[in-house]
């Protein structure tokens, strides 16, 4: 098919990431929901092009693609043309990429894992009937708590993470610090001012509330 | 100081990252070497350009950067004209880099954190004097070996991990899989018959065999 096929769930975290990105680029796509309590992840098919049978992958005319963070790379270098210049301003060479970049990676390294932790106990398990872990949510909400501690101190200095615009490095914190706030646990973010203002900001994007929309939307 | 620094000690797999990528690229730089006993990675200096109190940060001229991989890209970027062109060939566009960026995503992603671990207790704890914990390496075998093994059916396809070109991709396993293979479980790489072709390439390169030169030099 041509054009751009995103394939997974859209609440899954990973494929939230992809199609904020895309929406933000304002690049039609075709969504293709996968059931992954029917193993469609694990599909021979699907393994050709995500060959560790996760969500979500990325088709672009000829162009097959996983892993989130690298499709949304991809996005904003394919489009460069459209939308905001989410890596780094138009001119502005390595060094205003790499702004960006070292914050993305702050996200994949940092912020990810206790995130991500913490919005599957209090957001994904409960729907799923699972039990909760208190430990690793209180071990977890500490790990995370130090993390925006600095996310604090640096959104004191600078209105986005990477500087005065919006970059993929906001965006790629927005499907995690979505479920940790409609789960209940806000106020790590409200707490700290800095970070406060910059989660309110970021999440009235339109991009982002057309993201958040999909998730609600009854499969196809 | 005018040039290229990187500050951290070059037994820090993030650091080796770093310094494998400049010798690749044959960019001059000089090292200045920290002492994470005494916790001069947690100084108001460094912190000012390292905010979470990690290694490596890195400066090249006005340029301050922190996380190993944001720091690859950048030098890849900003000495595109010197050496391997370590972010997809030359003229290959948006969907070349994007190869590499998936494979850089699943190393971050997927390979890093187990094989973090194993080369942590089999490694850095016995020269550190600390207790081994057989059950998180056995645990953290099992899920390594589960990624080695998508590896080797993706090497089977391709000399290297994005293509045939080595890249950036490739480098950034070159830190975890050294310690792994120096603290005796080199037999998870043997015993895959495309990873070990692949580690027996990658580990010989110069720029790698310099890397771990530096290792065992003498702190300055």
């Amino acid at each position: 098919m041509a054009g751009v096929s995103v394939f997974g769930p859209p609440l899954s975290t990973a494929v939230c990431r992809v199609l904020a990105c895309l929406f933000e680029k304002g690049v039609d796509f075709n969504l293709v929901n996968l059931d992954l309590s029917k193993g469609q992840h694990k599909s021979p098919d699907f393994l050709k092009i995500q060959p560790f049978g996760q969500v979500p992958a990325f088709q672009d005319e000829h162009t097959s693609l996983f892993e989130s963070r690298a499709i949304c790379r991809y996005i904003c270098d394919k489009y460069a043309d459209r939308g905001p210049a989410l890596l780094g301003r138009e001119g502005g060479g390595p060094a205003a990429r790499a702004q960006v970049e070292q914050w993305l990676e702050a996200e994949s390294q940092s912020f990810n894992q206790p995130s991500s932790v913490l919005a599957f106990y209090i957001a994904y398990a409960p729907r799923m009937g699972m039990p909760q872990d208190p430990a690793a949510i209180e071990r977890n909400e500490d790990k995370l708590g130090k993390v925006l501690d600095v996310y604090d101190r640096r959104l004191g200095e600078s209105r986005f993470l990477a500087g005065d615009e919006f970059s993929l490095a906001d965006l790629s914190h927005l499907p995690n610090a979505h479920f940790i706030n409609a789960g209940g646990k806000g106020e790590m973010f409200e707490s700290r001012k800095n970070v406060a203002r910059w989660w309110e900001e970021i999440s009235a994007r339109p991009a982002w509330k057309k993201t958040v929309e999909m998730q609600s939307a009854p499969p196809a």
